[in-house]
């Protein structure tokens, strides 16, 4: 029997630990949550230590992944990784990095929805800085929306279920993700651009309803989306019908 | 003999092309800067015609790479592929992984230089985002540039010599121009935090004195650094000795 794996990730946010726990969840990998078990086995202090580089080098941020004895982190790296050992990456080398290429866009996007309410430091609170959120989540939503969503959406409709190669893969698990961070944080927003993105919606209700991701979804392991995370809903900041200021 | 790799990248600025550029001239790999040859074999429509997917899909955003027949976008997975190739990689896989972790880190600062000068969209020109550009600006010298470049030095304590495995590897050459470009844009804020990053500061000119980077960077084929890249200097946004506002 391998060991489980261990996730090393903040335990009161989906944040950027839920790419990971959605592809384990799918694959049935057993995995523990490091830092949502009780001290002295787990807690946040146990998650700084393995970022300070306690079995190994010192990891920038989490989610850390451990794997035997490996310990990987940045998401993209790790769901490169973890895919193609559980059949949810395209078996060829031109299909793996096309996978890569696509997670890091969405990685992409997932930045510029945090940096939409913490515009100046993630080191502030938003309200620090809610007058350049509005500003920015204005730009966010007029053009970066549309122009990301718009490019998934264009990908889907060459195979039209799967984002890349044919079948499951990372990817689609990250898209329905980052799906539905959107629709929580911009309703709004998001049903003004829902005729423009059948694809993408039609995909994202397709990985909800799939055994295992809706059985996740019912369990306490999946954390709510909350106003902490990195979709966060802020009416003000979920605007349309005005000109990005 | 293998075709020469073709580069597709914006003609007028280093950018993230560069990060490619550097391992391809370390390589001494043939290559075409296509964007940069006359019409209609280069120039910038060529460059949107391969983004909206002429040879294959769409690709989010520029630099792309051609491979023979593989086309590649995404700065870190462009270099995931070419490092190895090339004997700019570590070997084994969890070489590998490490290596794609540190660039996805020095990735992320990228982003964050970016920001600085264009905090709400990067559809809008600088001027129009002064204020909150001073504002951001603060925060990466004082917070962000120290947190960064402090995990990069301690990463070379270990080794001395290299970030990732015990020989050369695109992550030493992309951590070259992000200490080249921040020397260029923040001068007075990097000459203040010289004395915490002396093996950095020592990385960067181990790696411009390599005879092949050496001629590169003398070469036309080096762009200048300038007010249209990644790396800006606005002398107001380069600022030590007051509090992050």
């Amino acid at each position: 029997m391998p060991m489980p794996y261990e996730l090393y990730y903040w335990p009161t946010v989906q944040g950027r630990g839920e790419f990971i726990r959605l592809v384990l969840e799918e694959a049935q990998a057993p995995y523990l949550d490091i830092a949502r078990l009780p001290a002295p086995r787990g807690g946040t202090q146990v998650l700084m230590k393995v970022l300070a580089g306690k079995d190994g080098p010192p990891h920038f941020a989490s989610p850390v992944l451990k794997s035997d004895k490996l310990l990987i982190s940045q998401t993209p790296c790790i769901l490169s990784y973890i895919g193609p050992r559980h059949g949810l990456a395209p078996k060829g080398e031109p299909g793996r990095l096309h996978a890569l290429q696509l997670q890091l866009t969405l990685a992409d996007l997932v930045a510029e929805v945090h940096d939409s309410h913490h515009p100046i430091a993630s080191g502030l609170t938003y309200e620090d800085q809610r007058p350049e959120a509005r500003r920015r989540a204005a730009h966010l939503v007029k053009d970066r929306l549309p122009k990301f969503l718009g490019y998934f959406e264009q990908l889907l409709a060459q195979d039209g279920e799967h984002l890349v190669g044919r079948s499951l893969s990372y990817v689609d698990l990250s898209a329905f993700q980052v799906m539905s961070g959107l629709l929580y944080a911009f309703p709004r927003a998001m049903a003004h651009l829902a005729p423009q993105i059948p694809r993408l919606l039609s995909l994202r209700e397709r990985i909800a309803n799939r055994p295992r991701i809706q059985a996740y979804l019912e369990s306490e392991r999946r954390l709510p989306f909350n106003q902490e995370g990195i979709f966060r809903h802020y009416p003000e900041l979920d605007v349309i019908d005005r000109e990005a200021p």
